[in-house]
C-alpha cells in the first residue's frame, strides 16, 4: 500500500556497544569496525560504537580508540557515540577523537550503587560535571536514564523522578535525554504515559528511548513511545545483547525489527532492510550467536 | 506499583486448535484434553479446543468429538469453541455437543480460493447460511475474517472491505467478529486504525482480534487494538503454531506474553501466570516444541 511518509525517525544502533558487551565472545577492534561498516552500508547514520571503560572490567570494549580510528572514513554527518563512565573515560574518548558521548544516570539508588558505587545523586553530580566540560569542548552528549521504569533491586521507578532528572539534564544542556528500560520490564502503557509526560514538558526533539525485548513487549514499547511523539530509538542489530538479570532473555530490540515496523508504518528511517539483513548475518557470523531479530525469518522467505 | 483495574479482558487460547494444527507432532485426543485442562487450571475461561474438519486433510484435529467429551466436567461458564469449515462440520460439531463455533471469512479472493476453493463472496454466503442455523439452534458463533490486513497472494486488504464484511455479519447476528492477522503481516498503526474504525461503527463488545508474532509486532498489535477499545484476544499457549507462509517464523502471540502484558498494565484477565507456565511446559512436553512465549525466561528467573 503506497503510504505518505509519517516523518523521520532516527534509529541508533547500539549493537557494537550494548550488544557486544553482553556477548560471551570478544571481538577484536577490526571485527567491530567491520560490523559498524555493515551498519553504515545499510544506511544507518547513528551508531554507538564502543565504550571507554576499563579493559580489565569490560574486555569486550578494549580498543575502542582503534574502532574509532578504523571508522575515520565514514560519511560526513555520521554520529558515532561512545559510552563513558567517568571523567577518565571522557578524556580517553575525546583524546581518541570522539565527538559524541553517552553518559549514564540512574532511576534508582540500587542500580547506581550496583553499577558505579555511588548514590543516584552522586552519579548525577559527576555526570553534570562532565556535561559542562563537553559543552565547552563542543562534544555532543546523550544522558541516558538507566532503569527508568523498573529497577531489579528497588522495584518500580516513579515517573515524576525520571521527569525531574530529565528536566535537570535538559536544562544543563544535554543534547539528548534517553529513557532506558534497561532490564526490559516496562509495559507499553507505562511507556506511553512517561513519554507523554516528557514530551509535554520538554518537547520531542531531545528525548529518545532505549528498549529491551526481554518479554516480547519491545516493539509495543517503541510503538507506544512513537505515539507520544518520540522520534529516536536505540536498537541493536540482530537483537544482540542480553540481560544479566533474566538469563536466556533477549537483549535490545532488534534494529531490523524496529526498522521494519517503522518503515511499514510509513516512517522514513533512511535505512535499507536488505542491508540490515547482511549486517545481521555478519553479527551472527562474528559472534556465533543466532540473531534475535524476528523479522529475519520473514525477510528471508 | 499498586494499580487499579483498567477493566476486564478476555484471552481465548487457540493453542489446542490453531497451535496444534501447525505442529509436526500429532497429539491424541486425551493429550489435547490434558492441555486444555491445564489452561482451565490457570483460570482460562475461553479455549478453542479443536476443529471439525476432515481427519484426512487435518490429522492433528481428528477426534475433536473425543476432546469435547473429555472436557464435559469443565466449570460452568467455560466457553469451548470449535472451528468448523462448512455445514458438515457444523453438524458434526453440534452432534458432539459443541455450543460455540468459529467460522472463517476472508479478506481476499486469493486466500478464499486457496483455503476453501470458493470466491470470497461464496464463502460469505456459505457462512451466512450456517450462521442462520446456529442462531436458530442457540449455538454461539464467532466469525473470523482471515487475512484482514494483508494476504500472501493478493497483498494489502482495504480496511473498508473488512469493515463491510464485519458489518454484514454483525447485522446477521454473529456473536463475535474476530479480525485475524493470519500471516503476521500487520503493523500496530494499521491495527489501530482498523480497530478504531470497527469500534466506532459497531462498538467494542462483539469485536475481537487474532494476531501472530511472526515479526515481533504481536504485542504491539495487541496494545494498539486495546487502545481502540478491543477487549478480547486470541492467543496460543507457548506461542504454539507457526505460519506456513514464513518458515521458521513464530505463530500466534503467546498466551503467557499477552496475559503478562495485560496484567502488568492493570487489566483483569482472571488468569494466573504460574498456571500458564505449567500449561506452557506441558505444551512443550507434549509437542516436543520449545515454547515461543518470551515471558517464560523472565518468569522462570
Amino acid at each position: 500500500m503506497a503510504m505518505q511518509s509519517s516523518g523521520q525517525v532516527i534509529v541508533n544502533d547500539v549493537g557494537p556497544r550494548d550488544g557486544l558487551q553482553n556477548q560471551p565472545k570478544i571481538l577484536a577492534p577490526a571485527a567491530r569496525v567491520r560490523l559498524v561498516q555493515a551498519l553504515l552500508a545499510a544506511g544507518m547514520s547513528h551508531v554507538e560504537i564502543g565504550a571507554f571503560v576499563s579493559p580489565k572490567a569490560v574486555p569486550a570494549m578494549a580498543g575502542a580508540d582503534e574502532v574509532l580510528a578504523g571508522l575515520a572514513g565514514a560519511p560526513q554527518g555520521t554520529v558515532f557515540t561512545v559510552l563513558i563512565p567517568n571523567v577518565r573515560g571522557y578524556e580517553l574518548a575525546t583524546a581518541a577523537g570522539a565527538r559524541s558521548v553517552c553518559m549514564v544516570l540512574y532511576g534508582s539508588e540500587g542500580m547506581a550503587q550496583a553499577n558505579v558505587r555511588m548514590s543516584r545523586e552522586q552519579a548525577e553530580f559527576a555526570t553534570a560535571g562532565i556535561l559542562q566540560h563537553a559543552r565547552a569542548d563542543g562534544v555532543r552528549v546523550t544522558s541516558t536514564i538507566a532503569v527508568a521504569f523498573e529497577c531489579p533491586f528497588d522495584g518500580p521507578v516513579a515517573p515524576s523522578l525520571v521527569c525531574d532528572i530529565a528536566g535537570r539534564f535538559l536544562e544543563l544542556g544535554t543534547d539528548e535525554l534517553c529513557i532506558a528500560d534497561t532490564i526490559g520490564a516496562a509495559n507499553p502503557q507505562q511507556v506511553r504515559s512517561l513519554t507523554e509526560l516528557l514530551v509535554r514538558e520538554y518537547g520531542q526533539d531531545r528525548v529518545s528511548c532505549h528498549f529491551h525485548d526481554t518479554r516480547a513487549m519491545g516493539l509495543a514499547n517503541v510503538f507506544a513511545a512513537l505515539e507520544s511523539g518520540i522520534r529516536k530509538f536505540d536498537a541493536s542489530i540482530g537483537g544482540l545483547g542480553g540481560c544479566p538479570f533474566a538469563p536466556g532473555a533477549s537483549g535490545n530490540v532488534a534494529t531490523e525489527d524496529v526498522v521494519m515496523m517503522l518503515e511499514q508504518m510509513g516512517y522514513d528511517t533512511g535505512i535499507d532492510l536488505d542491508g540490515l539483513m547482511r549486517a545481521s548475518q555478519l553479527a551472527q557470523d562474528l559472534t556465533g550467536t543466532a540473531p534475535g531479530g524476528r523479522s529475519s525469518a520473514w525477510l528471508k522467505r
